[in-house]
């Protein structure tokens, strides 16, 4: 900005100069017309030099915002699968829950048992993670109360029960845990 | 910081000039300076121009290749949780062969295939299929030969039999079908 202002006081005096000069009036003319030829070729060398730095600028903060989107891309790139697979984890902790008897029935549940476990482990892996509840102080941004109980047992505003899981995919909440709290 | 330095020099060609100034001469010499401060300025602005024109082409494929780089990015985005969901598939269809005796057991069991069913659908909705193998031409970028067969109910370089699934994700191929192929 001060060096834009230097030049322009440059310009005047190169303006001002010709009238002083009494010498040749040919020549004078001369002067005077690239005189303005300069002036024009400054003002578009300055034109041309502010859109080299806008766009430098557009240039950077583009670059930037690209550089965060992908962060956070990369950050929460499962969380459409995850979203669909939450239900399906659901039902297959109700479907274990169910009694079986007799030893084949046995060994199958525990084979379902363990493809839960593996299942989980490739959620975990992915950076989703169950949201603790029961026994914590309640927080509308992690739980959502459907219920409200007095229990001596608890604090005020505590988690009293879950009465289903809630999910984090990293730092994001992709379910709230659906709750009863303690007035 | 090149760039300065030339103005620089420009201004303080500027405030030498009226020392010089008292003849026709040295008009005619001002005449000259101005030409050469005319050409220096047009260098000067013909540089800044051949910048903004190299910086808009660079932008301009920057812009590009984030936008190629975000649409692969969302294509395969779930690509890592895949990887690892498979082997789940595979140990969940595996668990789900055993045969089980009694009603609960049934009940059981059917309760599995249906937490199994919506698991599948999860995975197909974000663009997970199974790589068709069986019964298909053999290609090497989607089956994986382990065995190789004479089998005469068969073409050559056919897939006789599926040892285990293959699996992509929207058109890249995430694990290719283990195969025996006819030779």
């Amino acid at each position: 900005m001060e060096e834009k202002k230097q030049e322009e006081v440059s310009e005047q005096e190169i303006i001002d100069q010709p009238n002083e000069d009494e010498t040749t009036e040919n020549s004078q003319a001369e002067v005077v017309e690239e005189d303005s030829e300069l002036d024009q070729l400054r003002e578009e060398k300055e034109e041309i030099h502010n859109r080299l730095l806008r766009l430098q600028a557009d240039y950077d903060n583009f670059r930037r915002r690209t550089q965060k989107e992908k962060e956070a891309d990369r950050k929460y790139k499962a969380q459409s699968l995850v979203e669909e697979l939450i239900p399906v984890l659901d039902n297959f902790e109700r479907a274990l829950q169910v009694e079986v008897d007799g030893e084949s029935a046995q060994n199958f549940a525990s084979g379902m048992k363990m493809v839960y476990d593996q299942f989980q482990a490739a959620l975990d892996k992915e950076g989703v993670e169950e949201i603790p509840a029961q026994g914590e102080v309640f927080d509308p941004h992690l739980h959502q109360a459907v219920m409200q109980v007095e229990d001596d047992n608890y604090e005020s505003n505590v988690v009293v029960e879950q009465l289903q899981k809630g999910y984090r995919l990293n730092d994001r909440v992709i379910r709230p845990a659906m709750v009863k709290v303690n007035q």
